[in-house]
């Protein structure tokens, strides 16, 4: 299907993912204009003048107004009131999509407040990020390869969802399809469970006796291991606040794997402590070899 | 202090960390002349068609005939029969170091074996790795600008101390000294705790329903946080019994942290649980900061 491509965008929440998202999709179609719409005064003056932004607004009504899509990159929390003024502000054509890292709670806040425009509402996650946060670490490139989940509601116009997804591949993205239910169970291990033990990790070393030693001497295997600790308390914490049951259930089934290996140690279980090694050793390296075979 | 540069080095056990020890000292030694010495024949003919070795063997007593350094760089857990070889076949002028990554038990190891040769034993860890392991992939850059930890022990001959300690900085390495039960508390948290919890971390996902989707869906988060989880298991089952009371420690502080943060979450603390994520980044954080002011 050929698509007349998008032609005017405004993306509220201008941080890492919105301003990349700017940034790739005027690759994508030279001739866009891009709004971008924040609070803060300091990001939208940045993505002016590094022309990353056409216009900019503090306000969503000014903002949307002629827009053809609308992304929503705030943080999660946020969302419900945005949704609320684009219930009442976003043009009847515009089709809207967000890129919240949890889905069940962020569909229920758009099914509730977004009114007759949750029809045009398609929700998509794209699996990417980086160590550096905020729109200056924005990059062109930061979806090129990157997977992205479209989670699909039973009231999606096929006509937006056929537009976003356009959109999406157009950053660069490899587009999958799964329910919000299915996402959140699947999100909550492959990147809510590691954000939280990365934190418990930094957080239990550093407040041991001798921590900032400890700290001191950690290697690049400690380095790796925590890298997302760095992330942003705030967000993590909204995203916990999120997908509550499904990252709960997750830590109490790292914490019982943790358990059982420390029985071995303690028991001095050896063979059975490498067996347990050596099958998230294959796992581990199988995924590398995934990874590889991809590129 | 200036030093006649070693001319002749054995390397026993040809990994990774004995294999890139000898490129790097045969770069800063033109006429270093190279011994390898392991019962894995593939690795020694790679080390000697490649010209990392001079020469080769599979016996001990052959390999450390006119040795003026000796690096044992074999697991741990083979040091003891290595030390008893070494007793009987090292030249009296010979300095005998070693790379294992926990030092009590090696030490220990070194004292009732050595015999009187362990007055030129000078154990030294260097805080180097890679997600690659083996002889193949081995790099004269190894050490450059990485750290090592020598723990001196009490009948250590301060000639010898002085020998190693200068081949060490002519590998690249920044040295420090520690005691062996100190280095040990400290790697059980900095290196020790991190690859245990990369392991539990990939084995809980993986056997989790629908384990195989998520491993899938895993983004950069995931893969940085379980690298190490890649690593030998019977490495890392060594490691485990070498420093078995001070990782139990650590993996119960690392227990405890984790179910203060699901309590948080359990009972929807959110400001709590946003407090444990900003100290854990804040600390996160600090750690790049340095990490790139010292370069």
């Amino acid at each position: 299907m050929t698509m007349k491509p998008v032609s005017r965008l405004t993306v509220i929440g201008l941080g890492l993912i919105g301003g990349s998202f700017a940034l790739a999709l005027k690759k994508a179609y030279p001739t866009l204009k891009v709004c971008a719409v924040d609070l803060n005064s300091e990001a939208l003056a940045w993505a002016q003048s590094s022309g990353l932004a056409d216009r900019v607004s503090d306000d969503i009504e000014q903002g949307v107004r002629d827009a053809e899509l609308i992304v929503v990159a705030a943080p999660v929390m946020a969302m419900p009131a945005i949704f609320k003024a684009l219930a009442r502000y976003a043009p009847k054509s515009a089709a809207i999509t967000d890129v919240g890292s949890t889905r069940q709670v962020v569909e229920a806040a758009a099914r509730t407040y977004l009114g007759e425009a949750f029809t045009r509402y398609v929700p998509v996650h794209p699996i990417a990020g980086s160590a550096a946060s905020g729109v200056a670490a924005a990059r062109a490139d930061l979806f090129a390869g990157a997977k992205a989940i479209l989670t699909p509601h039973e009231r999606m116009d096929e006509r937006f969802k056929a537009l976003v997804s356009c959109a999406w591949r157009d950053v660069g993205v490899n587009l999958c399809e799964m329910s919000a239910f299915e996402h959140d169970e699947i999100f909550a291990s492959a990147s809510h469970l590691p954000h939280l033990a990365a934190f418990a990790l930094v957080k239990s070393v550093a407040q041991s006796p001798d921590g900032e030693k400890k700290l001191d001497n950690a290697g690049t295997g400690f380095r790796d291991t925590t890298r997302i600790a760095g992330s942003n308390a705030r967000m993590w914490r909204d995203i916990c606040e999120s997908n509550k049951e499904a990252i709960s259930k997750a830590v109490a089934a790292y914490r019982e794997e943790l358990a059982c290996m420390q029985a071995c140690l303690d028991a001095e279980k050896w063979d059975e402590l490498e067996a347990l090694f050596e099958r998230a050793s294959v796992c581990r390296r199988a995924m590398n070899d995934a990874s590889v075979s991809k590129k």
